[in-house]
Order: C-alpha cells, then sequence, then structure tokens
C-alpha cells in the first residue's frame, strides 16, 4: 500500500487515517481533493490556461485581429507584467469569450482533444501524466475503503470533469469547480444549453469550496487535501470530523517538481499555508521528503 | 420486473428502453427523475410545504407573535385565497426565515425527524409511505442495468436529499434541487455554514432543470420521468438521446391518489403538460390504468 510514500510522519498520518476507515459509517466516508497543485502539477501555468492559450492560438489562425486585443496580446506573448496590470480575472474572462455559444459536448471534446497531445511546458511530457503518483496511489486505497472521492477546484468544473475520470478514476458527476452561465435555447425544437463567458457565482475557492460542496452533496468531508490558502478552509472543515485528515502538499522539491509553497505568503502578505498547516496539526506533505515518486513516468 | 405495472403500451415502451440499455455505454447510462408527483404524491399539499407548517406551528408554540405575520398566518389558517393574494413566492420566502442561521446537520435532522411521524393530509397513512410503487420498481430495474439515478427536483434540495436514501435509495450527492444560500462563519475558530433566507440562483424548473443538472454532472440524460410544465425541457433534452425514454406521469385515478393533470393548463392557459406529451411521442403513464398498485401499502 501506498509504495511512493516514503516511511515517516507524513505516511503514518495517512495510514493511521487509513486504518481508523473501519470505525465510520460508509455513507459518512466522503474525502475532497483539490486539483491543481494537490493532483496534478501546476507549475509554470495552470494547465487550464495552457488549454486557453492552445484555443487563442487556433482562434487566431482563423482570424488574426484577435491577436491585437490587449488581453489576448499579453497571453499570447506570455508578458506577465501585461497580464497583471490588466488583471487576471479580465484576462480570464476575455478567455472564456472564446468558448461562448459551444454546446457541453463541443466544448468537453475540445478540452480531452487538448490532453492527447498537449506537452508540459517546461519538462516536455506529456500534460496528462504530469499527475503526483502517491495521490494516484492514495485515491486507490481510500476507494478500496469504499471512500466517496470528490474533486472540489478552483478550476472550471468542465474542464475537470472532462479529464477526471481518465486522469484519476473521479466520475465527472464528483467533481466541483467554478461553473459558468448557460444560455438556454431551442434549436430545431430541441431543447440546448450553449456556454456564455459569465461565471455562475464565485471562483470555487476559499469558503466557496464548503459552500459548493454543500450544495453539491451536502455531506462533510473527513479528509480534504489541498495545497494553498484557496484550501484553508476546505481542510479546516474536514479536520473538524473525527477521525479526519487534513492534507496539505508543500511544493519543496526543485529538482523533480517545483519549490514554490512559501511564495505566496511572501507576494501577498499572508501567513503562508505551510506555517498555518503545521500550527493547525495537519499532515504536511514534503514532497522532497515524502514521496520515492512524484510522476507515473519518473 | 416491474409487477406494479399493467401490461400495455406504457409498460411495453419501458421494457424497450430497458432491454436497450445493452448498447449503451456504462458512463451513459443516466435516469433524471422529477420528485413532487412523478416519485411520490404531490396533493393536496407538497410535502415540503407540509414541512414548512410544520415547523412554524413550532415556531409559534414559543414565539406567538409569529402568527400575526401575513404570510404565516395565511398558511396557518390555510386561507388559499390570502396565500395567493400574498403571492406564493413572498410566502416561500417568509417560511425560508424559520430555518435562517440553522447548520446543514440541524437542517438535516429536522427534515429525517419530520418524516418519522408525519402522516399524509387527507389519506392519514405515513407520508413517508406515499411514494410510487411502481417508481420504486422502475428505480431498481434501472440500478440493476447499471443506470445512475439522479432526482432533479423543483424542491428544496437538502429537503429531498435528507429522504433520497430512505425513500428511493438515491444518495445524497444524487439529487438536485433548488438551493438556498449559507452564510460562512467561524464558530470558535471552526469554519461553519449556517443557512440564510435567500435562494442561490433561481427555483429549479424548466430549463433550470437542464442547467443545473449541467452544473452538476455534465452527462445528459436519456430517461427523464416527471409530470409537470416545469418538466418539459428536462424530458426533451432526454429525449435526444437514443435510446432514450421520456415518461410522463398522468394523474387520473380520483380513487387511488389525485385526479388533476390536466388543470394546469385550466388555470395558467398554458397547454397541458399530456397534451404537449401524447404530441412529442413520450411515454404517458395513466395511473389509472397502468399502474396495479399505487402505494407500497395498498
Amino acid at each position: 500500500m501506498l509504495p511512493s510514500w516514503r516511511p515517516g510522519a507524513t505516511r503514518d498520518a495517512v495510514v493511521t487515517f487509513l486504518d481508523a476507515l473501519g470505525d465510520v459509517a460508509p455513507g459518512d466516508r466522503v474525502a475532497m481533493f483539490d486539483n491543481d497543485g494537490t493532483l496534478w502539477c501546476e507549475r509554470p501555468t495552470y494547465p487550464q490556461f495552457d488549454f486557453f492559450v492552445d484555443r487563442l492560438a487556433a482562434a487566431v489562425g482563423e482570424r488574426p485581429e484577435l491577436a491585437e486585443r490587449p488581453e489576448y496580446a499579453a497571453v499570447l506573448t506570455g508578458d506577465q507584467a501585461a497580464i497583471g496590470a490588466l488583471g487576471l480575472a479580465r484576462v480570464a474572462l476575455a478567455l472564456l469569450e472564446l468558448f461562448e455559444g459551444q454546446t457541453p459536448a463541443v466544448y468537453d471534446a475540445s478540452v480531452r482533444a487538448f490532453f492527447d497531445h498537449a506537452p508540459h511546458r517546461s519538462l516536455g511530457r506529456p500534460l496528462r501524466s504530469m499527475v503526483y503518483q502517491p495521490m494516484l496511489e492514495l485515491l486507490d486505497a481510500l476507494r478500496q475503503r469504499d471512500v466517496d472521492v470528490f474533486i472540489v477546484s478552483g478550476g472550471g468544473v468542465e474542464f475537470v470533469r472532462a479529464i477526471s475520470q481518465r486522469l484519476y478514476g473521479v466520475p465527472a458527476d464528483r467533481v466541483v469547480g467554478t461553473a459558468i452561465r448557460y444560455r438556454y435555447e431551442r434549436q430545431d425544437g430541441a431543447p440546448t444549453l450553449l456556454r456564455t463567458a459569465e461565471l455562475d457565482g464565485a471562483p470555487n475557492e476559499g469558503p466557496a469550496k464548503i459552500e459548493a460542496l454543500q450544495r453539491h452533496l451536502g455531506r462533510r468531508p473527513i479528509l480534504a487535501a489541498g495545497n494553498s490558502l484557496g484550501d484553508r478552509e476546505l481542510l479546516e472543515y474536514a479536520q473538524a470530523s473525527q477521525p479526519s485528515l487534513a492534507l496539505l502538499i508543500d511544493h519543496d522539491d526543485a529538482d523533480r517538481e517545483f519549490d514554490y509553497a512559501s511564495e505566496a505568503g511572501t507576494i501577498t502578505g499572508d501567513e503562508p499555508i505551510t506555517d498555518i498547516g503545521r500550527r493547525e496539526g495537519w499532515a504536511v506533505v514534503s514532497i522532497r521528503h515524502d514521496w520515492s515518486t512524484v510522476f507515473p513516468d519518473d
């Protein structure tokens, strides 16, 4: 069990939790995983951003004038200063316009097609292979113990859902994420949903994550795993259960992955999530020390 | 199989659909059921309304001045004209205030407790026994064929979810319904969700039903069952699949249940849903003719 987890306090905390599941009623066995930086690599850029760039490049191929729009120009040239000046939210909403009017099926197919070929930006391997092997092993161990596994992502729900079964074995209806609004219309008499470029509610981060999961399943998790300040409430919410496991990934391995866990505090002035996690008694995963393998192809 | 379904065209349509499921990939086997009037009896009043009245009576017992509020006075006296004059939406929102500040766990427990004792208003039997036996048999037949069964109700998602496993064998996270907003706060340092009296989005009726299920699971149903104009888009959405089953319950049995299917058109001027169903080629269930048993205790 858990072959890619090195012996030590973190693995012990995970195993102790798994062993305690026998005392939990099957209906209460609910686990929640953040996605970016928790189940797959989010550096140097979010995979969803890579997808948007891929689709933007394709759109510009057909309509070159799109490249002149400031939000798109900043993305195409990778000008982080320009993106920062415009604001990431404005840039993200502009990118959502690329998919306006698409049916869910068309969007879903384009995400799947992207993962068939997209490489990771700096490591060159297929993007779909940038999932954390130790977390896949944990998902398996949970399922073997009849735990219902959900993904609660800040990413777009349809984006994550398109690959959740393929990459993680998590069915589409067990993904909660940031949602967009749909436009309902009849086409040739048949009811049709078409994407808009507007969000439906707030981005799925922070307290919004636990509100969204209340709406989606109305059960409290006994395990939550995350890696950023946007996961804090989710981990605290799970930790209130008994038994419980609050698992925080500390990205501290520049050799095999990336080293950035302490950056957030530096940029925003917030207390780093790793400091919060250690104070709260969460199981903090040091990628460098606790994982013998990071990616399945290592 | 389906012992409470009498032989005939409706049962044949259901069996033909069940037999065709072998040609459908397991991941595409998705069925959606409306709740009120489709899985359980909605007359003379919605069970959720009965629950609200029960909780209102308890609240008035502690705070008699509540009975003077016009919305509550109309409900307590059963004055349908006064409810109509105030508007059902305003009355419903006033009733939601009874639960403001409750945690999800407290609300859930009070719904469960209500169903432990509540009788049906006119038939006297336990409210929890007012589920349609033939539909329970259909749910079983679907599950035996690895169909994922969801409830898509206009009722409150937490209300339906509290009893969905007990009454229908449908897990809490497979219920989609009208949602309320939560207030997030920390109590003694622990993240807590508290009910507000505001809806989160539109009531889950009509086109909102298919938008909600897109957000919740992102898969298209191949079976949809309903009984009112609020289910029209849901049934049409399912009918676009191949194979598909659009099942409409026609409440035409005053002796064993209620006879009201054609009322809606009379009141609002809309075309009756049963007329739409017959024109669209849906399988229209005549309770009088197609069901040998209506309720499990019959």
